[in-house]
């Protein structure tokens, strides 16, 4: 399907106003969806990397980083405003560094529900990631969120995965 | 002074746990940051930008988005663990696309208080990119945030700009 | 039924305190309720009606409105305190200059639960009618929101429709 | 001035975007607001007033009411978008039962800020309004609130008195 | 099943970083919790004692305490970082003195859902002990909350009945 | 001056409905409070502490249960319905293991304000507690939380310092 069918399949073709999708006659099944957020602190925090963890006296980054995320996660409709609330079944963040020293965090959302969970898995990596730069910025301001994205979903109309 | 020092004379000496900064002795000042995040929609999305907006099934993009980011900046300390909770006395957000047709979110904030408006710059841009995701992914769920940064800060203890 | 019998067969007949109502044995239903809520916004504001928008230093005004009654619905179990949390799966708002020059703001909530979503409606109208208070009142104070009420509602135990 | 005139002098000439008011430069002063609600609750309703309040299955309204009507005016800046935050001093709530058998709900605020509390005012009468409609709507449906205005306010640039 | 092998067949092996527990695939069962707060507020805030209420300068106590208690119980997954969201279908508080001049706060909680609602009792009923606190601490700030505790669940894997 | 006097000059001597204290024309003067909360988390939960923290499938509980108490310590005026809403300035949380291998939860907060911190801190160890309670219920239910009081506050009209 091309997107100008898409579009012309979805559009409320009244108001052009803000508005919600309506979910109450989707299917219920089970949805999960995970977003990859991609931090460069640069060298000057890097430094203090020390087995797995950055330390500062805001206290030890990546735990307290993701109990932030799983927290947003969970507040996603109240930030996002046509997002539908949702309970969360799960969500986990991991936070590791990778090969070119930046930090990797991925945040995987569940539910069973009407709609999909891409905007808390998003948001749950995104405020993992802001967390990370507000313990840190005392050592640097040069700190850069590169990418943040959705790796994949699974469980609603289509199942995406990402290339590359 | 290098990094080092930096973290010796920052660093709480004792426990490692996470921790406020004490602000209660800092001087009020009026400061101001200013936070940028880049949206890069992909072409699906860009065929519906007209007239400097793209509109949805959910409605305008780039003014919900606005309001968005602007209750989000309201809401930092609420999602930032550590932040201090601040009285916000102007937040501007200001999306355009760019030469290379992605789309540039600027936040800035302004207080006059005993500590910074970075994080709330910061979450107000990311927030607001977060809205336009959630608006334009049932067009393609190829939309990547591919940066977040703070372009300059003023009226603390030393101010910031961004170079390059 | 008269009001009596209603009476005696609701109260608690115990404490007189606060409580919920206990809906763990209702039965799942589509519910929908629509509300409306009318502002008087007066001469002042009305003369910057062009387009079916109004236009303030605050931005457009019944766009803002909109979102903001949309996110207020959401948060209607957190703000008044005996309602239940609910995870609507609809909410509509729809804002227009009728025929005395009076905005008329309807809000529609639906969900599949337990529990009707009357107090959802009438927050999102009510939120909807303050922002825009909020964003003409550099205009004039002599604001007025001069009703607010249900309309209909479907689903539960029982219709309703008002009457004129 | 004429209407036209505070027009041009407010107006961001800009974008006609959403955006908040910088007070930043505004002077701290202590400002008040005074706002009330009518709701008229019918008949059916108004047979279970007894001492000076109704009680229901979810307990005693009145207090109830005002308790919800004072949580949500803290709540103002996170309900309407473009309203700063703000650390109120005072608010109170007074309800009481008038000639025509209707409630009328007065809302206070106060605060020492840069800018006023009107919506804080309007935003806690409303609230109060609408729990009442919720802890009675098991009576009746054909609660209506038929008036939300600010009565007066005093300590900014200019002081407001409601006429008649 | 000795503690150890609980916490062998429980523990994320893995990574030691903070977690939800994943009940994507657990049933729904009709789940209720009971906790219970006990406050010993002292002989200057219990000389106030009339007709089993307390009244201050902030009004009624103990059924502000109940309001403040029910709407914490609904806020208990924004408190506790590693809560699911739950849609709490009946939450009731009851607060009496007993024969030793204490109060007792008991707080039930009921959902329909895949995980249970203790952490939903234990929460309404320490909001509901804070918010006697404040109500009373302009007498004394000799009150102490001497036992928070679960005396009951029912409905999931296994019920619990406190002992004693 | 006895428990009468305060009464009588304190009492708002009209409705007997809940109300906020005007704190509007109270001095700026810098305020300290500190709580303490004591867990006995029983031996099923405490066979599991090493190196001053406890492990869980969800996490470490120490550390997160800080987090959790400095976060709802900025939301106590959420929380507690007649709190003014404060900007924290500082809030510190220290949990350690005591003599009795009970859990010993101290939180202090800090402002420059009008009115004091008190139930800050006691909500900031409270909501640890709870956190604490979460992380470990999967071990044993027979978890007590067996104190919760104010140790010292200093700054407001009189400072106040628990005895014994």
């Amino acid at each position: 399907m091309n997107p100008a069918e898409k579009t012309f399949s979805h559009l409320d073709p009244v108001t052009g106003q803000p508005a919600m999708v309506d979910v109450s006659g989707k299917e219920v099944t089970r949805r999960m969806a995970r977003a990859r957020c991609i931090v460069v602190p640069g060298e000057e925090v890097m430094q203090h990397l020390a087995d797995g963890e950055i330390h500062t006296k805001k206290g030890p980054v990546f735990r307290t980083a993701i109990v932030a995320g799983i927290m947003a996660a969970k507040k996603t409709a109240e930030l996002i405003p046509l997002c539908h609330p949702l309970s969360l079944e799960n969500c986990h963040i991991d936070i590791r560094v990778n090969g070119q020293r930046e930090v990797e965090i991925d945040c995987t959302a569940v539910i069973t529900a009407k709609t999909g969970v891409e905007m808390e898995a998003l948001t749950g990596a995104s405020v993992a990631a802001l967390t990370l730069y507000d313990m840190c910025k005392s050592f640097s301001h040069d700190i850069v969120i590169r990418e943040v994205k959705l790796l994949e979903k699974t469980g609603g109309k289509s199942d995406y995965r990402k290339n590359g």
